[in-house]
């Protein structure tokens, strides 16, 4: 525990060695990871989060880059997590992606990190959320996560974000990624790039026509976790954003991540996007949404992991037999479990 | 009771309008859906499940509709579950893959059916899980579950099927969509379609040098529900798969599914591949880690819900409170009201 505190004053401190070693407990599921993040905690919540998504092929990287020297042009100092949810085969892709990011290496007011998945995918996305805390302790103004792919494990990872870009490269009609890839809906700010394409501009009156027609639509950032989520907090968490939410009108920029250009435009909206957060009550809205979500998926880590220290091995390992033999359903199976426990009733009784 | 069992036996008995009747319950979260999909689980189990998913713009449902019609040829019914995990936005593209299955509707041996997302992209992958029962217990000898875009909702989805197809279209390089989004080793055949595009050999030539590189690595389909998994069968469920399954080598198949080309070879593969998992005890692991999978998630969330109904409202809402003011990371508190709960231990006492 001693170590732990004292890896987390070094984080706090601007130790750039020490943030890497965290962030490598993290990616470890190493023990020691929870105790310096919880350490960490209560000097988080400074940073502005920002998500970079989007499909493949979009130039989202050079993106990312672009939007962090312009932040470096305006003297905040920028932490980057690129997150690749792929397999062994794409050790090439991360190791391209650092390689471009070379324009940015050896500025201390930089911190890049690239996380893969070792397996897990839902993990990835809680290993992410603590990347980010531990960047955010590290003091970082602007804490930007860029996610490879589309599709879940960017709709969770957005969730982390106070701001989400969604990149999408020009083309026409059934051309456009994110509405196929239904990442749409969780952008603040959409980007056409490769601004100098022909179909670009076709491609943002495409988005524009499609935003405007998405009105009311509910949030899925809410919505995923639903049990917990209704039970705490039915009126914020349920159906359409609220008024506050829908006084944001997500715009379209155009950038072209090679030249730079409309990028400076960019980072602009990225600014007043968090003003808009901070004026009413969205900040603490979304605060409480992420808050809700990670607390609802951690409590069922904690619960089964629970449960399996509890049952025997010989009843669970039966129970996937008879779900074998088409006797029960999974879920039948797992309601018997559960109807059995005594969530605690006993212990008031013995009181 | 009495009409989830009634509906279950004409489900059974071939009824296309109570099979879709249920599909609908199941969408609704409907209690009757899991009476009725717990009668017809006994049923099931026959289906072979095809799972077919890869990057938006490969010409996934066209090759799906041309894989559908030369099993008809070869006089086996097909039900497919077209997954959208999209957006209210996305309607238009439901639409035309629904259009674009014409060629398919009116032949009785034919069920199709379309599924989006309501909120929960968890929940889509249960859902699907559960379709994929109804179609099997109503006796269709293939069962294909096609998803649009890539990501973990496409990993969950394919952890259904025996036979997963992950569909490529060619490119060069960095292009190689499937790779980028890490999905090309849950693949068991791989089809790289629009062969007649020029790059399609050199895509299929760099799937394959892929594929001999990719050798042992472990299995995603095991790796994401990590807890349960490694109690119940630590060594089925960990590390690399085993000796039968590295027996199958995945195939590149090359298809253009606009004229069919290719079609009847990638069928030849699948019965193919069918052959291999019941010649060994590929089948029963596939079963076993499919099963252990849906227990643990449904186990997930039956603790949830049993730990709402008998925790305090007021008591969640204040933890939450304390995890947005940054005093305790959720994973803590997530900890603390675990760890209060008796785990039946009293009722030993009791007893």
């Amino acid at each position: 525990v001693a170590d732990a505190a004292s890896l987390a004053d070094d984080v706090t401190a601007g130790n750039r060695r020490a943030l890497a070693r965290l962030i490598s407990l993290v990616e470890d599921d190493a023990p020691e990871a929870d105790e310096t993040l919880a350490a960490l905690y209560p000097h988080t919540g400074k940073a502005h989060v920002i998500g970079v998504t989007g499909a493949p092929g979009t130039g989202k990287s050079t993106l990312t880059n672009q939007i962090a020297l312009e932040y470096r042009r305006r003297d905040q100092t920028v932490g980057i997590v690129a997150v690749d949810p792929t397999s062994p085969f794409s050790g090439g892709a991360l190791l391209g992606d650092r390689i471009r990011m070379r324009d940015l290496a050896g500025d201390p007011g930089i911190f890049i990190r690239s996380m893969a998945t070792r397996g897990s995918l839902g993990g990835l996305a809680w290993a992410t959320a603590d990347a980010v805390t531990a960047l955010d302790g590290a003091g970082f103004d602007i804490v930007i996560v860029e996610t490879v792919g589309a599709g879940q494990a960017e709709v969770e990872i957005a969730r982390l974000a106070h701001t989400v870009i969604v990149v999408e490269a020009p083309g026409f009609g059934d051309d456009v990624q994110a509405i196929k890839a239904g990442i749409l809906e969780i952008a603040d700010v959409l980007v056409v790039n490769k601004a100098d394409d022909p179909h670009a501009e076709g491609t943002a009156r495409t988005l524009r026509a499609m935003l405007d027609l998405g009105g009311s639509m509910p949030d899925r950032r809410v919505a995923h976790h639903g049990s917990l989520a209704d039970r705490i907090e039915p009126d914020r968490s349920q159906g359409p954003a609220g008024e506050l939410e829908s006084s944001w009108s997500v715009p379209v920029e155009m950038t072209n991540a090679l030249t730079g250009e409309g990028v400076p435009e960019l980072v602009d909206r990225l600014a007043r996007h968090l003003e808009f957060l901070q004026r009413g009550e969205e900040r603490e809205r979304r605060e409480r949404m992420r808050a809700v979500a990670a607390f609802d998926a951690w409590l069922r880590e904690a619960l089964l992991r629970a449960l399996l220290a509890n049952s025997e091995t010989e009843r669970m390992s039966q129970m996937v037999d008879r779900i074998v033999a088409r006797e029960i359903m999974p879920q039948q199976a797992a309601r018997m479990l559960v109807d059995e426990l005594e969530w605690g009733r006993d212990s008031r009784r013995n009181a």
